[in-house]
């Protein structure tokens, strides 16, 4: 099934230079890993903000979804949007 | 996997009052339907307003959910809105 | 009565990983208890997002409902949506 | 128990002077009605709107509340939205 | 004459729980003189919220409104919404 | 005692260009009116849109403010906001 | 270049059972070609909703990405909401 | 002066394809005066919408600018959006 | 020219006292400038909010007009909505 | 390709003014080397709030668009909200 999942990251004030590089390596590391696992089917950033991107997810029902996007480092400070996307009958 | 539907509903202004009856005695029966089949788990009025509910529905998936929500009978004068829900960790 | 509730969660940028932990060991506990009461009669993730959830709760009135909630450990930190329900016609 | 009910009316442009006159007559009588039933304990005009009022209601729960509003005349035309309220500290 | 008055009040994370009981006794002191001189003519809890209620004061306007509201030890936390009132048919 | 009063006005579609052209006469007449007796103490419009205007109005309650918009021949096609006002410290 | 198109459409009440048919029909022939093109590169309902869809568009720009949108025959019952897309550094 | 106007126009349902067809054209005839008098010094169409466009303005102020928006055919049906713009830094 | 101006002001919570004093006798003392300049026409409280003020200034324009407001000692910490005014006919 | 670019920037309040001014004059540096690159077509500020502008930026697409804006030294502290302009008919 698939999921159109919008993703806003607010990063805390308090994170260090250091931290906020490494968090952002996990967190493309862990993308890598759900793009080629095709949980990821296909992702783009929103032009002109700092951590926002939209991005259609495969996953067997919601709770697998949360999990999956929980999986990823920056999670915890996500603000997230999902919608369930049913067949289009352009596609049936 | 569960859904949270809510449901606002608009009829036309131009209705008679008789196929006003008529549409709610189908969309009753249709609901009758769905709720004995399960496919609606519950349902709850939201108090005051003329035709608004919300509802926890059962579908395996977010096509088969849109199949089951356009039976309805005043499906063309529908807003809904649909989220996927998750299981949370109380009842795992 | 029933009562739809929504709860996110912001915790404060402050608290230590140690405090977070207890306090979500806490909420679960406290959760359970609510939960086998039947005062949560059901309750869903919404998914992707960090610490939200909707959920039916069951109380004789707002006054108990909003004793039952501020009974959670991470009350201080929700902000929350209710909607009180009335019965269904298909319920009727 | 408390509801803080606020009701919108539009009514339908279709509608002629004299049934806009028979309706406000009618609205008018069964508002006083629940009025002097003490089921509207208090109700106010928002200034400068043609039917937009601010009321606080007594029902035993939702679905009874629900039963009241929907036999005022004008409630296939109303918008309304409706809190629970709760105890406040200061009346306890 | 009367004003619906919603107030949500959001605490800075910075306060230490003895501050914070401090200031919830003086918040409840000063309602009280304001609740007997029936300034505050009736007060609700918006339930499931931390801090939010919404009343109806009783002023000879929005100056005077706004000097009472201000004597209010939690003011400066405060997000307010203020609606004049008028009377409504129902009770001329 | 003063209020902002924003105002906009949408005609019904079905008004032929004669009704439109006495209903904007007599607005500006009873407007004229309400402006000489200081009741709109000052009014603009909101550039670009069809009927959008704001205005500072003086009466002595809500309830007599009511009764004087409501004076507007074209009272039953607005939408209206209005904002009860304090005065400023830099006026005391 | 990708855009994210949300389309909901409002046929006008006055349709008759046969021109909406003939206009689904039409719609629903304009997009097969669109698809096959590849300009509509991806295309999901959004469930519940009569006529909401939302879809990934390729076109040069946003003016051609217009010509092609207005080329559907329900377009000026359209509410249309387009975002750019960029490339995200999972894809590059 | 210059002023961002966001327009975006609703024709009522029961214009003709002719009337529909005269408005245009003469909407366009308008706008094309008002571009070249380098009243209207750019516009762009917002994608994928109807009647929807964003253009910057030069007026001496907003009465003028009111007057000069007024004079286009299709003014009765817009809603507009003004911003008054403020020199930038890095154009004094 | 005239300007509908609204301002809220949120201090950040690690002024001290001391600070926000100064900072508060500082803007009273421009604001009474502005006033006694006849740029700040006319301005009054929003009742029961700490810091929020709807005014009407008088400036050449909005480059002027952002300089004038941009001058106010709170103006860092300031969210401000700006609605430049046409005449309205009552005043023509 | 133009694109509408509404820029918001919020800085954290930890900054010293040292920064502050550092970050300044970086950001007015870099912005002026878009200009006069003619990527920033036009930029004008939002009246009356600290750092708000809007602008119309050229670039061949929404990645490159989105490289531009994020190589100003106040990306990280910016909302932005960005809208693809098609070309007018007035234009073509």
């Amino acid at each position: 099934m698939r999921f159109l999942v919008e993703i806003a990251i607010d990063l805390p004030p308090g994170l260090s230079t250091e931290e906020r590089g490494r968090l952002a390596a996990a967190e493309l590391e862990r993308g890598r890993e759900l793009r080629s696992a095709s949980v990821i089917v296909s992702i783009w950033r929103v032009p002109g903000a700092p951590l926002r991107n939209v991005g259609v997810w495969e996953a067997p029902g919601a709770t697998e979804l949360h999990d999956l996007i929980s999986s990823l480092p920056m999670f915890p400070y996500m603000r997230t949007n999902v919608t369930a996307l049913a067949d289009h009958p352009l596609d049936r």
